[in-house]
């Protein structure tokens, strides 16, 4: 064993995986109510004068100094008990491994990643007769843990503010306060999704859905060079860490089932999958060969392993095949060309689309929702919102009411390439057609021409129609279009794309969204650079480029900028604009310019040049102009 | 002078200071028609069968192989002939460099950057009673060389396509074709602005205005550390090597009035200031010893090296500044705080806003173009779009019509930090108040939480606020509000505002914007990797991206890409679906598998060995699912 582990960078027994862990710099974790429901504070400077501001936390127990972190062992199972307290499950042998379920590895995994250690032999799925969806549950009335888990999560600074709507949410229907009634109405009319596949206890619930926060998917996945395993669970922590709301184990080639068991054990986020893609592997690559029984075992293998939602191309059916023949760039989804080689080759109909229902009954068995995938979205502008794309579109609104009349979870996912003036359609034929199941895009991408920028190029469609209404973004990264995303890559599309999501729920009005702006905006201003930083979404990057300019110590606790020094500061400036307002609503009417206020710049001074700074280091930086 | 150049990283006399020369990748300079107007043209591979790629080129000479670049003596003066040919122009002997536009340096320049080797003693102004500026002439009637120059440029490959237009332009007037009496008419209109000050002749004429392409404008400046001359030059020329459209110079400090001389000197772009600052500098920092004066002295200063337009804060007027007193982050704009503090102190009317007609006498004498700027800007989201802003542009609204009365060019300055559902009530606003002048935005950025992204943020709201008529751009590097930005940062900002500019242009529709997607995109789809990297805002860094993952000479001529290796390839099954589609239109009913397309597979499979790599590579890249 010690030798598998060394030869594919598992370290032996006993030792741990590396894996980023430790509170985000200035935070604490919080664990709030009955449920626990995990929680970030920022501390704030004592001279702010304002407590801890709440945010939403991702992290899971990495960032928990009290966790017990043992990636060989997988995180705690926090719903374990709420699955077996209903009633409505039933334990049995899970799937043997087979050897085509790691890309022909035998028994050993030679050649292969090793086997996750701690694997449940016995798994849970719906007692006959039973449906474990969420939204079974809903529709029955019953308000279930992982709904108040998701309500106490979801509302975070609500409780404290005045309800003053401040936004244009296109119809959407945001509460002042979430409660765990309204998630419930929420997910049995379908307009969100709490993805928890029974078999994944270890997540923490989390919904989806336009009248909750925005959230972020992160991509990650093995390559087909199986010492990254470890580096795929690093990235998945990593994501995570920085905001990552859902993560989509994309592996392929070989070692899939293994590298897939080391990510779900270790993941607090629901985790989502493209079964094709291993349905494919099976079959040597050879899309024609690809069967329902194949797929099907496929899903069986993958439910039992705990993935929250599957991606599934149903909709890419034969007669919207040929709607293609003239676009730039063809079918750029994945499984969409997959299943259109497999139309075109048997000249038949999908047999996703064929077998739909059936599929439907092995999701409402383990509580998996559907992403319904848009293999025939556009890859360019050029194709944008063409008839081959809303032809999709509207069979997955047929699929979704589909799935519905048994009770499971679905969203749509959605483009791609889109210029700007053509996303908003994508919304709303997204909403009227399926029937506001929550909307999943991809970017979109609003220009072609930037590669190596695509995080950008796409975040902008991302921010757009997450205000519209998507009620989730698949992150881009920096590689898009050119090559793997490393570490880097994934926190940079991680962040993007939080700061898209965090726009789009500012534009929409969410009530809480403004607070953690109006908090970071105030320590801007105060010049309370600590705070700046703990506030940002990446305190590290901003502390990191805060201090390649003024390196000191005594800059952080400074009252000036590197752009206007103390000499000049608008911060004194708007002081005196508040005095002078004073006195002037106190009947006072001539200005006496705050002679005063120049007593404490005398120390701002000193600290400046203890920092080797002179006045007004330059351009470009803090507001220029 | 040897030894005062070594001090401050200027090379000794005879040799070069270093700027980045030479073609963009995969490109050569042109020069069109009789005006030998400057373009980029990107040649594609012969397998494509595709004619070069015309963009618009920024770059100037350093791009040009052919072209001397000696940065002691500056540019080639394109325009004088122009000039001097229009008979309205008087030379006369330039005002003399006093200590107080250096900071109190001597004559010697002693402590500070030394003078421009190659200072013309005569300048150029309008003849008494003439007006030298473009929105004269075009009243007039009278199309100058710099029209015709700006027709040219901007209709890059409109001649070449059918003009179905696609897009949503928020009516807007843009043509088919631009003319150079359309070019006339816009300038004489007021609704685009040609900054082209007369004693800048090494500018390329660029237009300014909604009508046209979307411009963008990077900001530099020296820093208080005087041996930043030579890098403030480089930055001039590196930002405009990615496309900036325009520079701001933003020196503040010592130095100001020799390092300005150096960059306009070499900049074939209009050169921006905001004059206040070196007016702050020769009293010493304090804003209250200000004097219309001393302004009005910089202003001739700045005017005779030949700036292009003046930011002026001439909207700061006494009775708004109470209405910033209750706003989280007051007065952000440097500009505006400085008059607001005069203002205070005086309890008078700003002195830029009393002597507005006089300002406009100087402005015509060298075809300045005013940049009022938005001294009163939001500096967070909680102060977007309040009383105090929108006061401040209905000043600039009526400031428009008093420049415009003197046939003088004017565009406005907006914001800044606005939520998205706000972005558009800035630019209906801004066309009303001011009578559709080029409106010239600071992004604005969409939510205030992520420092060190603030590119990112800003350029989202670039985009959209560019899309609804903002006809330039001003960039933000991911130091905004933390540092001062680098040469990488300057490139960073530049990347995503010429791609958010390009995104608004393909929304509005121009008629020739979306070529270049196109050519992108099929290069894309036809895995010509070479094409795409240089149909790309930035060849560079796209080719990096790619090599990390396979840096094999062989795949940049792979038919694939590292995501989905050669066995799979989504371009080969299109292919079969255009077969299919073909089959089917000429009648023939059963769709045969294209087996003889699998005998080209064998080639790139070899290829993909080669390089190394292995059947899935991995997940996250090229349109993943």
């Amino acid at each position: 064993m010690a030798d598998l582990d060394s030869k594919f960078d598992i370290p032996p027994s006993g030792e741990n995986i590396e894996v980023t862990t430790g509170p985000i710099r200035g935070s604490r974790k919080v664990h709030v109510g009955s449920l626990k429901v995990a929680m970030r504070e920022i501390d704030l400077e004592p001279s702010s004068g304002e407590p801890p501001l709440r945010v939403y936390d991702t992290s899971g127990p990495y960032t928990d100094p009290a966790a017990q972190i043992d990636i060989r062992k997988g995180l705690p199972q926090l719903r374990r008990e709420w699955q077996l307290a209903r009633g409505d499950v039933e334990e049995y042998a899970a799937r043997e491994v087979r050897p085509e379920d790691n890309g022909q590895l035998g028994p050993d995994r030679s050649g292969g990643v090793p086997a996750f250690p701690n694997v449940a032999k016995m798994v849970l799925r719906a007692r006959p007769g039973a449906n474990l969806s969420q939204m079974h549950y809903a529709r029955r009335g019953i308000i279930t843990p992982e709904m108040e888990y998701v309500a106490a999560r979801e509302n975070l600074g609500r409780a404290q503010i005045a309800h003053t709507r401040d936004g244009q949410d296109w119809g959407a229907a945001i509460p002042d306060f979430v409660t765990p009634e309204f998630v419930r109405d929420e997910v049995a009319r379908g307009r969100a999704i709490i993805p928890s596949n029974v078999n994944h206890p270890e997540a923490e619930p989390m919904a989806i859905g336009r009248n909750f926060l925005v959230k972020i998917n992160a991509n990650i996945g093995n390559s087909a060079v199986a010492s990254d395993v470890a580096s795929e669970v690093d990235k998945m922590v990593w994501s995570i860490r920085w905001g990552a709301d859902t993560v989509m184990d994309l592996s392929t080639g070989r070692n899939i089932h293994d590298t897939r068991e080391w990510i779900i054990r270790n993941s607090p986020v629901p985790i989502g999958t493209v079964p094709i893609y291993q349905a494919l592997e099976k079959v040597g690559g050879i899309a024609e060969e690809l069967t329902w029984e194949i797929f099907r075992d496929t899903l069986i293998e993958q439910a039992e392993q705990g993935v929250d939602y599957f991606t599934i191309h149903a909709g890419v059916r034969l007669p919207y095949i040929p709607m293609t023949a003239k676009r730039v760039t063809g079918i750029v989804s994945r499984g969409g060309s997959i299943m259109a080689k497999w139309c075109l080759a048997h000249h038949k109909e999908s047999f996703l689309y064929e077998h739909f229902d059936e599929i439907t009954e092995i999701m409402k068995a383990y509580d998996i929702a559907y992403s319904l995938g848009d293999g025939l979205r556009p890859g360019s502008i050029a194709d944008a919102n063409d008839e081959a794309q809303f032809a999709e579109l509207y069979t997955l609104g047929e699929l979704t009411k589909r799935a519905w009349a048994q009770d499971v979870q679905v969203m749509i996912e959605g483009p791609g390439h889109v210029p700007m003036h053509k996303i908003k359609e994508n919304m709303d034929k997204q909403l009227a057609a399926c029937g506001e199941a929550p909307f999943y895009t991809l970017g979109p991408l609003v220009t072609d021409i930037a590669p190596g920028y695509d995080h950008i190029t796409s975040g902008i469609g991302a921010a757009m129609i997450g205000w519209f209404g998507t009620a989730m973004l698949c992150y881009v990264t920096p590689k898009e279009h050119l090559g793997l995303p490393d570490r880097d890559d994934v926190k940079v599309g991680v962040v993007t794309y939080k700061l898209a999501a965090h726009a789009a729920d500012l534009a929409k009005g969410h009530p809480a969204a403004k607070l953690r702006d109006d908090a970071l905006s105030r320590a801007r201003f105060e010049f309370r650079w600590r705070d700046q930083f703990n506030l940002s979404l990446d305190p590290d990057t901003a502390e990191q480029y805060h201090d390649q300019t003024l390196p000191a110590e005594g800059a952080k606790t400074a009252h000036f900028c590197s752009m206007c020094g103390p000499k000049f500061c608008s911060m004194k400036i708007t002081q005196e604009v508040r005095d002078f307002a004073a006195k002037q609503n106190a009947g006072v009417e001539s200005f006496v310019a705050a002679e005063e206020a120049e007593a404490g710049m005398a120390d701002m001074s000193r600290v400046f040049r203890e920092t080797g700074s002179e006045l007004y280091m330059g351009a470009g930086g803090r507001e220029h102009d």
